[in-house]
């Protein structure tokens, strides 16, 4: 029986991957990625340089566009459907005996794809979870911004929370990391403007990537933004 | 004019280092550490392999304990004057063009102390900051544990807080992770009980190492920790 890997690929640099995840891209039977359909995998193109060319691809793509509420059924059907079907051409290797590593974007178990393979695996395969550095982590390093101190809280927020939520969230004055930008930068900046934060906010695009954009968010001048840039909201400024 | 480069060393398996942080380790002149007067410093103990042996090693031993609060003025007097002598000690080997590495258990600004250094010579040398794999990617990785997902919110709060804040703090129903456990492990076990969260926590000591501990919060049957401890508090257990 096969064992089934999730591979934190890391922020974007390749060289940001971890010597386990290198090693275990060049040890599997059999490298499974996900992308929207007709796009290239993001996770692939970073790790592309450590796959050995006879190794085996699975390539996993979503049915519909993961920037809809997480809740909506209209959502929540396809979805489902699709990683009971995606779980299944990864049993069908693992039941041959191969090993299938997953890639991940960033830490697999923090908001990635794979966890949805893992939870529907787990019970009948061997599993092994490499962790990885985390977009966000990427981001904050890229732009020198110590992020969470002492006896700090951080909170972590998807920009596709309501607008009230997340005012209620920046209100609380934590450091705060806001991810899945892309259309809810408006809202993000209105919430940060309510909450009296704005200032505090630095805008990341492609942390750590070779067209890495980063700025503070009042200096952009535009609300056009991919799904995966990121907003670091500082907290207090002062140090020991 | 050397180059100061914070080096996030990741959870404590050393194949969790990532390429960038084993080359730079092999790179610079100097390898700086924290330690706790009279102890080992962990970060050190994780690269020891990947050092040159002729590389010049920097110790920066704490005056004081980690574990005080943070705003107690009983520690920010002797911590300050600390950082303060650490960044001038690092600033001698930069002035002589000598680039120093600082070690960071995780991820540098991430809690971690070499944000202090970062702060203090940032304005007057050239810096880069390696992210790393946190200590709680290595926790839910090791646990199997997925943390977030969809549009969870993630909450990272520190053990120290004073238990009413954690029992708000876990009233909110995030997937929350509890770092810097310790002595402060009765209270958060209070906390989680009276935010009827107990059932959801895993604790982790030592992720990621060899003699990595993990199980629900619930069987533990003492209140001993180490300070670097985890509980990881699950949200929601709906999947798509």
């Amino acid at each position: 029986m096969g064992k089934l890997i999730g591979v934190g690929v890391g922020p974007g640099d390749p060289d940001l991957l971890t010597l386990k995840a290198v090693h275990a891209l060049q040890s599997a039977d059999v490298i499974a990625h996900f992308a929207k359909a007709g796009n290239a995998s993001n996770a692939r193109a970073i790790v592309e340089q450590f796959l050995r060319p006879e190794v085996t691809e699975l390539p996993l793509e979503y049915p519909v566009t993961t920037e809809q509420p997480a809740g909506d059924p209209a959502y929540r059907g396809p979805i489902r459907g699709f990683f009971d079907e995606a779980a299944a051409a990864v049993a069908l290797h693992l039941d041959a005996g191969r090993n299938v590593a997953v890639l991940s974007e960033g830490d697999p178990l923090f908001f990635g794809s794979y966890m949805h393979l893992h939870v529907r695996l787990m019970k009948h395969y061997p599993t092994e979870v490499i962790p990885g550095v985390t977009a966000m982590s990427g981001c904050w390093s890229a732009a020198g911004l110590p992020i969470a101190q002492g006896d700090d809280v951080l909170t972590v927020v998807p920009g596709t929370l309501d607008e009230d939520e997340l005012i209620r969230r920046f209100r609380q004055n934590d450091p705060t990391v806001v991810m899945k930008i892309g259309r809810n930068l408006p809202k993000v900046r209105r919430a940060l403007v309510a909450a009296n934060r704005l200032t505090q906010a630095t805008y990341v695009e492609r942390g750590t990537m070779h067209n890495e954009r980063l700025m503070p968010l009042v200096e952009k001048p535009d609300d056009s933004a991919p799904y995966f840039a990121i907003v670091l909201v500082a907290g207090r400024a002062w140090h020991p």
